[in-house]
């Protein structure tokens, strides 16, 4: 079993590799069969693909069927795979909708569909309705188990009717109020009334606020309506306003992290994390933002061309030119980030949008004054030369404030040109900060020195 | 009151502007006294610092204390001071301990010590005690007021004695049993508690598994921890094992969010979210990492230096050396994203990395082969120079298949030595690519062209 910090215990990962290349299933079951499913899915991580297989096919019937909902999402195909479509199924059909079409949404077609097959009726149609929902909607993150009350009960009714119902979802947080047209009215913590005497009106209980979500609301707008209310769990409700099921803080905990990982990792050109992707596909998924940096790269190298005759001259020119990208850069992907983060999060809308704009040019210009000073003692230490330091401090002045403006202005254009800034900026921000510099420090050096 | 996507009601804003201009407190009260407090809160994003202060100074007494809980944290020392020691520390009075610790610990000493000060005895002696544990531990995230029962109680005896207590928090999602020593022997779902009969020992519904975690422990390791098993609450305990408090997923989302935040802005030499500091704090908090880029910037230009004769020979050299910089530099990143994402989600450990180095290696390779082609075509249409192609396609096959193993090996070597590898990899990824694409770039050509 892994300790806090995804640490594994070497000995039991040691004896489990043994007991898959003995091809003892008894071994193999005996030894991660005591661990909870969260820490055998974990063990996956660090086995090879073929071990993962071995480990699959042992396990076997005996999988417990929380197993599935807890193996990381690049595994998911593989798993599915070596299990076979009606193992699956029978695991799937005990698990919770949103679970179980978290497992399946990113199967490929083919599987996905055998395995919906091999579904109990009941279950199958629960999980077709769901998928019905586009993908990153709450329609595929809610489940469709939920407690719903009339709102005329007391707290006595609704104790009898939880205990005589053991069809009931074995967790809940919430008991939502419904009309008799099922459209939810209100929504009680568990707690409240656990703590209420029987004879309390349920109405009296209801909260002051009501969060409903409609089921084809984005996720990340789920996500961030949790966020800044602080809720536990809130009803989705389909065209008619009626309640069709639920979302818990627990689905939210994985959305903030995957959304947050992808715009991390989508600011530098891979699209989610590959780290268990096979060799070929992870080096083809990589290549267009490859090619896109290029053809960026060599907008830049044309501005350099046109000054090829005084590099001619000053070669020096050369070995300071990569000097006042890099800080124009560096700069721009400090405003850009701080910028692609804050429309993420909703804190950077059209309202405010001038003020950081006007703001982070005042950094830029605070900063780059900062190196006027720092980049003309450098270069005059370094080639003695006071008009090419003097060039020089200007130049990283006047890229350090326009990278500023770039790394605020691209991402804010993107988004209102309705693409994604998280992706596309760093490609942007960088060729335009690249071209500047190396335009505004071969310019200025060309007309003063040359 | 924002929508969903974080976009205020126009109107709303500039009814609020006018009358904060026109300085009539009650009708700013009416105008945003029936919102939620979480709305209330997100309008100060919106405000001019003059105006947040003007609305805080109408507030005043008016003020709902959770109010508090929902600003911004760049915002808090600012709007603490507007109000006053006194008027806060009646507010987080009101709080759960971890609400007004997560208000307090930003706040600047002298403010915080006189909030302290004001806070009625209890809570005074419950805060002083929860910031004895370092920043971001559990202990400084917990709430302090939870249930624990007898683990020889039966449901029936539980449902009277929470009736009979108003005084244990509003809202609680899991029941903890503890032994007559206060330690924490198993947790029951409240929603367990209310379906089942009042004659069931409580002993009987106890969950599976307990994940009991130790006040010192990071909140990050916390977190990996509700994620791994979707944690709704676990208990924290102190030395003796005695349990002191109770962590909620509400406060996961967050923390998740703010540590995905910092890795994703401490990427670009951002400490945090600056979106809502002062100029001046702003513009000097990002200089020091300026300062490293320029020092690496200089490291990659004296490879330039190097080579300057022939690019004096060649300018053509000067016009692609950036491109093949620039390549590398973005295999580099991809590969680097991967990684810190994955050893700061623990998918990558010690165990696996030997793995993913070679196979990030083998991707290189692979777009570096690519690249080769793509270049050398690119540079033969471009100048009509075969060799100088062969030399551009071969150096951009050297630079990205030695940039994957650069942005491999920093994360995980800064790993090895306690740094940590979101905040310093890509400075050392960027410097490297530069210095080794400079070097064979310009070293191969001078070898074979000139």
């Amino acid at each position: 079993m892994a300790d806090d910090r995804g640490n594994v215990d070497t000995e039991l990962l040691d004896e489990l590799r043994q007991a898959l290349a003995d091809g003892t299933a008894e071994r193999v079951r005996y030894r991660i069969g005591a661990l909870h499913p969260a820490d055998q899915a974990e063990l996956l991580r660090f086995l090879e693909p073929h071990e993962r297989r071995a480990l699959v096919e042992a396990l076997g019937t005996a999988l417990d069927p929380e197993f599935l909902s807890y193996i990381d999402e690049e595994l998911r195909q593989e798993i599915a795979a070596s299990l076979g479509p009606e193992l699956v199924a029978t695991a799937l059909a005990e698990l919770e909708t949103d679970d179980a079409i978290a497992f399946l949404e990113d199967l490929d077609d083919d599987l996905q569909l055998q395995i919906i097959a091999a579904l109990p009726a009941t279950e199958r149609s629960e999980v077709e309705r769901s998928l019905q929902y586009p993908e990153d909607t709450a329609g595929r993150m809610m489940q469709r188990a939920f407690v719903a009350l009339p709102d005329y009960w007391v707290v006595g009714q609704a104790i009898d009717y939880l205990r005589n119902h053991p069809d009931l979802p074995d967790d809940f947080y919430d008991i939502f109020l419904v009309s008799a047209r099922f459209e939810p009215l209100g929504s009680i913590p568990v707690s409240m009334v656990l703590r209420s005497g029987r004879t309390t009106p349920l109405r009296q209980l209801r909260q002051r606020e009501l969060h409903v979500i409609d089921a084809r609301t984005d996720r990340e707008d789920v996500a961030r309506l949790f966020r800044k209310y602080g809720l536990v769990s809130a009803p989705v409700i389909a065209e008619r306003g009626r309640i069709i099921g639920v979302i818990t803080v627990d689905d939210i905990v994985d959305v903030i992290e995957e959304e947050a990982e992808e715009d991390f990792l989508k600011l530098h050109g891979v699209s989610e994390s590959d780290l268990f992707r096979p060799l070929r596909r992870t080096a083809l998924r990589r290549q267009p933002w490859l090619l896109v940096n290029l053809g960026a790269a060599i907008m830049a190298a044309l501005v350099i061309a046109q000054f090829e005759g005084s590099i001619d001259q000053l070669v020096t020119l050369a070995i300071l030119m990569p000097i006042v990208a890099s800080m124009a850069g560096n700069a721009g992907a400090q405003t850009m980030t701080v910028c692609v983060r804050g429309i993420a999060t909703g804190e950077i809308t059209a309202q405010n949008a001038l003020r950081f704009f006007r703001k982070e040019l005042a950094v830029g210009l605070a900063n780059g004054s900062t190196f006027l000073v720092v980049g003309t003692i450098m270069v005059m230490v370094w080639f003695g030369y006071p008009e090419l330091a003097v060039v020089f401090g200007g130049a990283l002045l006047a890229a350090l404030s326009v990278a500023a403006g770039i790394g605020v202005g691209v991402p804010l254009i993107l988004e209102r040109l309705k693409a994604d800034p998280a992706i596309a900026s760093a490609v942007f921000v960088t060729t335009l900060t690249d071209m500047f510099s190396f335009f505004v420090f071969l310019g200025v050096a060309t007309l003063v020195l040359l």
